[in-house]
């Protein structure tokens, strides 16, 4: 069906890899929405096209949801006056397909025989078709096209009687990547897939009110400090009694996505023991060791690639420059541009830093190439600023195969790297020179002595195509792809 | 739970009661969406706090929702454009219960096994509490607060085969005023409930395409022919083959809302083979036989009191005038009254014709008291503006009882005629004389001879009590309104 | 020069004239701008396009404008606690030209060099060009399109010492309608112009504050008292000190607009000793005396044909009855009607109450003929609902030329009446017959004995052409239009 | 006078200064318009708060403006499509006072009796009390408090003939700061104030089309190419005749405003010769030179600092590290602080690297320091985070003196510089040690040997409070400002 009034979409394709959410619930604190407004803030690189927050007074639940940032729809007293109440859960997100509409704006709500319920949700689900089918068939009625509801409408028709054990039931039912929160009248219960594709770490306040968050640096935002990661299987249930762990999937091997390394979180949270900071400056030291060019300059394709070039820069012994500067008022919207005007899209957001670059030689450093549109329009205006030298570097691994575990990536066949060599790569963006960190350095710089390819210490599917889960969605689709059309794997020293 | 994105509510309290919703529906034209707009346009009396409409197009379902009048939102072309296809039903609303959120705008849509189902209802059921309790426990999840999202999940859950089927089997279970239409891919369905308490009518255009509105006024404003009532109990189903009728509730015995009459319906409306304009003269002219009394001018209060005014007038051969003015630009809101500014409530709206009225004899013709605020203020203007005397006629009985089908009514306790006597009322109002039209007197004006006290030709419940179904949802607070504080029913003559 | 930022235009071509303002002010009240608000609202049938309003409060001006009603627009309490102050003035209009810009939404207002002023005018000047051009040429900077920006610009460049004199020399070099109040730091100022072509009315609160308003309507709702009419020519000043009257243009005849009776003003209000009520029952009775007909019932096309239908029906002796019923929720805009839906641009806002009119011979009571597309689709209407006769009688005489003194005329060429005879119009309409109040029967109709020829006591240049001022601005366009293409004056009995 | 129609104004006191204005004109190129939105979307840096567009099309004058960002408002095809011409100018503007309204936001616009006429200004003038009585003396009337406005009247009562000669004789009677651009019907105009305190620049399309910007930014978007700076005093006049230079105030003594280098240019302008971007670096590595300290790594406080950091990083042999982490999404309000979320307003945008800061000496770089109390916050932030030591480096001097040149400055007595020495700032900020770039060393890095005293090579009167121009307006304020309070300038060793 149809809806008319959806956002529109993005007009900047900026050729990135998109997380979908972020979530974060306190439990016990008199202001918790206030909080939760302020985590979701600090997640917002998770997902900036709609937010919601949920909270309960112990007499009703309250909520709020809204297109756009968290600060721009939770900052009126009026609205936090609303959200009353010291249990609060909330979300941000990013939507992968088409326009977004209210409806499926997280977190999701229903009343429950018991009283009511309320989930926010990261990651993908990728066995739905057949659940929701038997669902449908049973009579539920679905509201949104989310996979979340079908989480909700599992626990519905769950035959057990407390909310703990109906919830594990249906999460027994699915296969995929999440991380959840979710809070009943006297609960908030956080849980990571059998993987734990998805980060979700445990926090604490000083008076001892525990946080559920995506990634530790909203701890930071509110003085919060950062207990454990949550593990993968792991379902942790807090209410006044404290904090309850239970592993109801038994033992399970963790397959973090190591691209939350790469791109997804922020340089300042700390996942699974490593400073993200970190890891990328270390990518970027790999990256000089494994691919080093003789060059004037190493110049960060802004953001995301400033710590790895710093720890390239570093380790090559070549001057840091900023050689690329950003325009921060880019709005939300902009002038199509016309005949006369070329490459506009991306000097809407950059532009060459001319006199600093004129006839230099330079290294950019950038974390991915996607599609590579990005890429030949940075490489072209670098060249256009009268660079002697262009050559890219890049801090992950060639993106050959989609995620499907909630990140918004283009089929196979959009991705540069799942149809074309390195050579033709760097041929088709214009640089003089193109290297990707190997699997193995990727493995390196993540502290692991390199990848167990009979039990990988990471997701790393959008490399490999080895997917950590069935894929029941979307056998076709993935059968389809894995036709030998390329020795990519090969190539990547695999 | 709360929602914050509720729309303020109407700052005039008007004192009138309220309709709560109007249905239209059309089958196979190719601008079907257009068409119900309008037809939504005409029955806009009956609900201006929301609008909806939906449409299928052979493919797909769209829909558009909104708050607002249906002129508002509905004129944009690219609205229009979207709501795509030959067969479409809308809806507008006015909300009983607190604000009005968009998850509360009909029609309501489900994706069931066999396809999408949208329904819209106008009216209201008395039996829901047991019933939603027991679609809860089963694990159905509610979206909204609405009667008819009870109705969507029994034809979701039923056991039988088509949705004609299943809709009458959900039907079955519940009680209540529903004039209701629905549609799926290839059948549009309108019901009236078994008393037939609002109304429905089937209309037709040249070319042969049926459409079911809730007045015949939104036929007219579409060029189309009224071809007939909806009998009570009455199930029409539409599809290509044309129009099918069954009646699965058996012979079932016609109440039929009076205030409709009254009130409620448009004046150029006909329901039931009466003229609502003829029958509203008609009681003006009872009226001036029961309760005449000598005076210059008969006022109607604008703008129901138009009709009973003229009937009035040419009974008792005294001048029709304008002597209050009505403002048409009165806008959604407007500024809180001060201390200085006394009576402006009524002013914002009307305004004593001074000039005309000074000196002289009035006869004030209303159609009901339900507070009686509104009506000490006009008589309080009239008096200032320099009246002599001031007579208030009724062209309803005494509002006594609150309305459990689908009309926005306060508890017993706050309508005037339900703590008072006759001759307290004109006191309060401040009145010379105070007169409301006899139970049997409203009947002979709609062409009974008399009220069947054993099987009454009409639901008059607001008057006399008397319910045509149980009140399951209500039965408590209906009984301790029958305590016998007033002898009202006997006053009038009953 | 062309803004963007342009309302748009009311899609609904109502074939009416329209006034295009309305004023109001109130000097040495506490709560001004809050009356002043409700006076405008009052007025709000003069204007509906825009409305702002001034306040003075001992240390600075302070000012709202906007665009539509003044009830959704001066509702805020933050909005209304800004205009503080015990002076204020006010405005609401109708944009005769294109699209209306906030810059163009009066009252203007100029930083002296004795202090600020704010003006408000209702009216339209003849002879700007001149004047605008000359100021142009000396440095004046115009802002807006507004005549009114002329007046404070000649008040700008008086070289009189105080603000009244350098009013009263700027009104001195122009010509045309105007009625306006005026506003500085200690002084509220009404003027009408030397003809008094548009009504200006001075009241009194009950504790002495003094209101200037166009219509004494405005003195009903804030419960003030109507002093008198400002008389042509008259100058009132309003301060600390009470009222002081100035006569500076000498003896001047009284033109007033006689359609403000017809119309355009409020018929609750009283103008020069006249009901605007009375007045228009009295056209009616003239109308059924000078064009009697034999029919079964009197129409009026609602609302504005109400109160002459009412004198018709009385004086014939007739039944009044509400043959066409008017839709109160049209929103301000609505869906572009498509072939196959006819005559939907006038069932919008009206419908026939086919029941009651079907087979009857119906006489249809206007107030007058603008392009004659209204009045054909009424007909029209009244035809396909069955009626057996359809007479048109119009409580104005034939509408043949334009006006250029504020309201909002079509050129000549467009006016029905201007291009063609009674006959023909009849033809046109498709009326079984046709009929005008007579030049003569008007003035009987507003106490006249007959319309003096040498010295008219009213304007009614729409009617005949002979306009009360000298038209600099138009001279061309009325020479032109004066070409003797039709025997209509002779027509009408004059 | 009061407007309530403000925007709000930002709630992040950032602490930072502003720039006020930035302009764009292009005559000649068939989209002219979109061309003006492109160079101030890169001119944004300068004014977030509104912006506007100007246009001429041979016939008419066009105009939009809007407040928000260019990207919001000017990407709209209709807006653009309306912007017709092929000349066209354009301003961004960020507001000094208070709320900004509509009629605040510039181009200004006037229609003269040559025709029409539009002006834009970057920068502020200091004699316009005195002009301003006269010209309202005189008769003109002001719509705005922009001094641009000033220049409007002054040349509207100009008694030279061309527009050229009477934009140069209202110039000369005004004093300040003022880079202007300027259209007609046929011609652009350019002109930078004597001392040339703000920057203008001249460039070049392809096709020869003609192009003036504040910043050389603004060509590179549009891939225009830069001719030069338009020199202090220089009128530039561009028709279809080409590029005419005028410089009517005779030889005049540059100042440019040494803080453009320092902070309000964009890093990849050029103006005057010097990279922005390599200034900054090199006042980094004087600051090195002037004020190292022993430390772990140098931190860049985000993102102007960054440049300096590179430079002092570079020359101290420090690794340079994102220890602070700025947050891109905080949308244009925030929910305001509670007692219980301390620090909250920096967090907002910035956190700490915990992971790299903790037990880590620390060198923060930041251009200024205004008030103070963002740098306490940081400071305190960094020592929450687990930093070792904190030691502030500032690259410019204190900045102890407002500014009267169109940056929004504190008065002194709000400026830290302005009260305190410098190991006073250090205590209040909560440093180990702070410093800042001495004047010399500033000078040094801008390539000049020292500051020439008699006649600095630039304005740099926040440092040193000798300011290039008389200061009419604000003599008394500076005079009681100058109070020798402080040693300040002696501290710096001049």
């Amino acid at each position: 069906m149809t809806d008319i009034d959806h956002m529109t979409t993005n007009p900047f394709d900026d050729d990135k890899l998109h997380e979908e959410c972020g979530v974060f619930g306190i439990f016990g604190h008199k202001e918790a929405a206030a909080h939760v407004a302020l985590g979701l803030h600090a997640l917002q690189h998770r997902g900036q096209e709609a937010c919601g927050i949920f909270s309960y007074d112990g007499q009703q639940f309250h909520s709020h949801k809204a297109m756009g940032l968290v600060g721009d729809n939770f900052s009126d007293g009026a609205v936090m006056d609303q959200l009353k109440g010291d249990c609060s859960i909330g979300h941000v997100r990013y939507a992968t397909t088409g326009g977004t509409v209210l409806r499926n704006v997280q977190p999701l709500f229903a009343e429950f025989e018991f009283g009511g319920f309320a989930i926010a949700h990261n990651g993908n689900l990728t066995n739905t078709q057949a659940v929701r089918r038997t669902l449908v068939r049973r009579g539920c009625i679905f509201q949104s096209d989310m996979d979340t509801e079908i989480i909700v409408h599992l626990v519905a028709v769950s035959l057990y009687a407390t909310v703990e054990d109906r919830l594990i039931d249906a999460l027994r039912q699915i296969e995929g990547a999440y991380s959840l929160v979710a809070m009943t009248k006297d609960t908030m219960i956080g849980v990571r897939d059998p993987n734990g594709v998805r980060p979700l770490a445990l926090g604490k306040l000083d008076d001892g009110t525990y946080i559920l968050a995506s990634e530790s640096c909203a701890f930071d935002i509110i003085g919060a400090e950062f207990v454990r990661d949550v593990d993968p299987g792991e379902v942790v249930i807090i209410n006044k009694e404290g904090v309850k762990s239970i592993k109801p999937f038994g033992q399970t091997p963790s397959r973090f996505c190591v691209f939350e390394y790469i791109y997804f979180a922020r340089p300042d949270s700390q996942i699974e023991n490593r400073s993200v900071y970190e890891v990328r400056k270390a990518i970027g030291a790999e990256l000089a060791r494994e691919s080093g060019v003789d060059a004037d300059m190493v110049v960060p394709v802004p953001d995301s690639g400033v710590p790895s070039s710093i720890g390239y820069a570093a380790e090559a012994g070549i001057a840091f420059e900023l050689g690329i500067i950003r325009n921060h008022y880019v709005g939300r919207t902009f002038i199509e541009p016309t005949q006369d005007i070329r490459h506009l899209g991306v000097r809407l957001k950059h532009n060459a830093n001319i006199p600093s670059v004129k006839g230099k030689r330079i290294i950019l450093v950038d974390d991915s190439i996607v599609r590579g549109t990005t890429s030949k329009k940075i490489v072209d205006m670098m060249r256009q600023a009268g660079a002697a030298e262009v050559h890219m570097r890049i801090s992950s691994p060639p993106t050959a195969w989609p995620c499907f575990y909630g990140i918004d990536t283009p089929k196979r066949e959009k991705l540069l790297a799942g149809q074309h060599t390195i050579e033709e790569m760097a041929e088709i963006i214009g640089a003089d020179s193109l290297a990707f960190i190997s699997i193995d350095g990727m493995y390196r710089a993540v502290g692991e002595a390199k990848r167990n390819d009979d039990n990988p210490q990471f997701c790393d599917a959008c490399f490999t195509g080895e997917y950590p889960t069935r894929l029941v969605d979307h056998d076709d689709e993935v059968a389809e792809e894995r036709q030998p059309t390329l020795p990519l794997l090969a190539e990547q020293g695999k």
